[in-house]
């Protein structure tokens, strides 16, 4: 039998870069835990996986649009106690943390959830974050990955100083056994960190790893280290491609562990395809065009301030001849390829989840197309990128779940009530040193 | 009018050191939220200004006793929503953290907990903490108040970095205003740091500062910086004497801001003196002496091994002679001097509290000597330190807090949503470089 697995990436009023834009948007809560709440409840009501949120350290062009309000280990610390069984993941950065922050603060959140947390490391990405953490400028990449290994391996070694058995509570005797709460003596290019951890052994042995690995090494650390894995796809191919390869690597590191591949999918969700189709429209029309046409233009590497927005794009010249960053600029020769689109189709498209996969249609076709992913190797489950919250989270929720339940595909109830449960992972054994 | 501060500072099941071995202590709950919970309701079922959370980095030794458990800031988060109206306070190290990181979380829980936020700034102390975060051994007294003074700067400065008017939700043009979100560009000896913070302006301004100045260049940093200051106290005397040097120095830094000043307070309170007595008296009774007496000799210097429990501790050299760290010698020669208390009488004083004062008895004699305290400059406040939890606060909840409200001495009810409020401090301008 074939489970699909689901996570709601929150992310400020929808993944579509309109979406506050719109009259009924809920950009005026987005300091108001009591929404983040409310969607937290709303995806539990769907009986999914988990809530995953990313990260930034710096607000960007704060006139676009809201990207960052609430810090997301606080913010998910208060989401535990708004929800009982859905899994709550944050990204935590390797570049700008250091391990025994990120291991003492995700091992408190386990604790307090009962065991729902999930860690999605990454490396970050930006100038303007690096420079707030003390760097002139991003580390590069490799000096990024490397940090990330040992971080890794600092975090897990100090989430293992506690052994599960460690803490007695004899009140005679001993409140915990000294020789089972034992030193890490972490030494390595990047950290220093001797241990123990102050925070006891978690309910889930440690929270679950994610990561989403794209380069070479990203790849090679997904498949050494990852749990559970989000990938970019804007197509079934791609996605099958990336499984296909992300497993190889898995295999290749000595891993028999199922590790479940998650791509990223903004859905459109309504009772016909034309009134889909219509949602979707109203969210691209709120983009101001001329801010968009500016990105695109850095996007393609020409200007097309004068092209006509309600015509279909021109054809672009070849990749082979693109001089700027490749993957963004194949993704929209793909969109341009398969789908024809009107130049703000185009924008729309690339407004609301970048290169990821978007579906548009009836609860039955989206239905449809995910189960043809699960089914051919694109997918063990989706990371769902609603392009405009609390609506497009509820029309999935509402729709799509229940008809994913009617055809055996997703669960009807939480059987479990930790995030390892949900995925099927097994609780890590204590390795110490 | 004399308006009396109370924080209650919550610390695993109770400050005394045996508190957890009491059969019916809550030590197998330290691991649950929900006792957190209780404890903050019951603090602000007393209508306390704030409950406090001290922080460190090591377990230190995890057979005598539980210390830490959860990390304070997503406790805090936690509790935010288990709360309405209640300060929640969180120690954050300015040796350990990085300003952007610091600044950040406590933003997101002040927006959070629609304003109740502070943040009690120390320097840490042990070298197995330091060790813990890429430090061979604790740097030196100098070093850390240098980091803190220039940590606060930058940490204030990402707290301006949103103009309170920065936000403007306009759906058809700017979420905010560019140039009202501006960058702090921080460079100094410890940080550098370009900011602005990806969280908008708080409730508050930004959190309220904390600070237990003790040496020289604490309570030059207190006077300096603190908007409320934690001190140690013996008793009343001690307490004039710190409350009036850290008032001159607040005024030499050319501040007119009221400072209040909250020594901590160990309250053991029942309806008689002698039930007050044998509530102390239990938990005394609880300590094993071998391990007290081991930590005894170590702070006076010479072996006791072989006393006498029940008599009462023979003379000690006097402070001039000593050659140890003189501060706790100090209070312990004063303890002698003052109560002449049974060897175990003084071991349980020593492991509850440590140097802070004791008060034990009915809720009107310890109201009276509150009172005393506040009416002849030795207090703003309390920064209460309940010896067992929940009983000891709750004992001064019901029994003082009332006692208390009935002087005119006690808000009857909250009067304010903020931290800033129920302390009387106004709210910061936005002070813009």
């Amino acid at each position: 039998m074939i489970v699909i697995h689901l996570n709601a990436f929150l992310f400020a009023c929808g993944h579509h870069r309109a979406a506050w834009r719109h009259p009924q948007s809920t950009v005026e809560r987005l300091g108001d835990i009591t929404y983040w709440e409310e969607l937290a409840r709303i995806a539990e009501r769907g009986k999914l996986d988990a809530i995953f949120f990313a990260d930034g350290h710096t607000p960007q062009n704060v006139a676009d649009g809201p990207r960052w309000f609430f810090e997301p280990l606080t913010l998910l610390a208060a989401l535990s106690r708004a929800t009982t069984h859905i899994g709550l993941i944050s990204t935590v950065s390797s570049t700008f943390f250091t391990p025994f922050h990120a291991a003492r603060m995700l091992a408190s959140l386990d604790h307090m959830s009962h065991g729902r947390i999930g860690w999605n490391v990454v490396t970050s990405m930006f100038d303007a974050e690096a420079r707030n953490h003390g760097f002139e400028a991003m580390p590069d990449h490799d000096w990024r990955y490397a940090r990330a290994e040992e971080f890794i391996a600092a975090t897990l070694a100090l989430w293992d100083s506690w052994a599960d058995d460690a803490v007695l509570n004899d009140r005679a005797g001993a409140w915990a056994m000294p020789e089972r709460v034992v030193p890490v003596n972490h030494r390595g290019e990047h950290f220093s960190v001797d241990g123990p951890l102050t925070v006891p052994r978690m309910p889930q042995g440690h929270p679950v790893l994610f990561q989403a690995g794209a380069s070479e090494q990203g790849r090679d650390l997904a498949a050494r280290r990852a749990e559970a894995i989000y990938a970019v796809a804007w197509d079934l191919e791609v996605a099958q491609d990336y499984r296909r390869d992300i497993l190889r690597r898995v295999r290749e590191a000595s891993r028999s562990d199922a590790v479940p591949v998650m791509p990223g999918l903004v859905t459109y969700v309504a009772s016909t395809e034309d009134e889909a189709r219509a949602k979707q429209r109203e969210l691209d029309e709120l983009l101001p065009a001329a801010t968009s046409l500016r990105q695109l233009a850095s996007f393609i590497g020409q200007d097309c301030s004068d092209w006509d927005l309600d015509a279909p794009v021109p054809d672009l010249p070849p990749l082979e001849t693109f001089t700027g960053p490749k993957g963004r600029y194949a993704t929209i020769l793909r969109i341009i390829e398969s789908e024809r689109p009107t130049l703000r189709g185009l924008l729309g498209r690339l407004a609301a989840g970048g290169g990821h996969c978007t579906m548009v249609g009836t609860p039955a076709s989206i239905a449809d197309r995910m189960e043809h992913w699960v089914r051919n190797g694109g997918a063990d489950g989706f990371n769902l990128m609603p392009p405009s919250l609390p609506g497009s989270l509820e029309d999935f929720v509402d729709h799509v779940v229940p008809e994913l339940q009617r055809r055996g595909l997703f669960r009807r109830e939480y059987e479990s009530a930790t995030l390892r449960g949900h995925l099927g992972l097994t609780r890590p054994e204590c390795r110490r040193g």
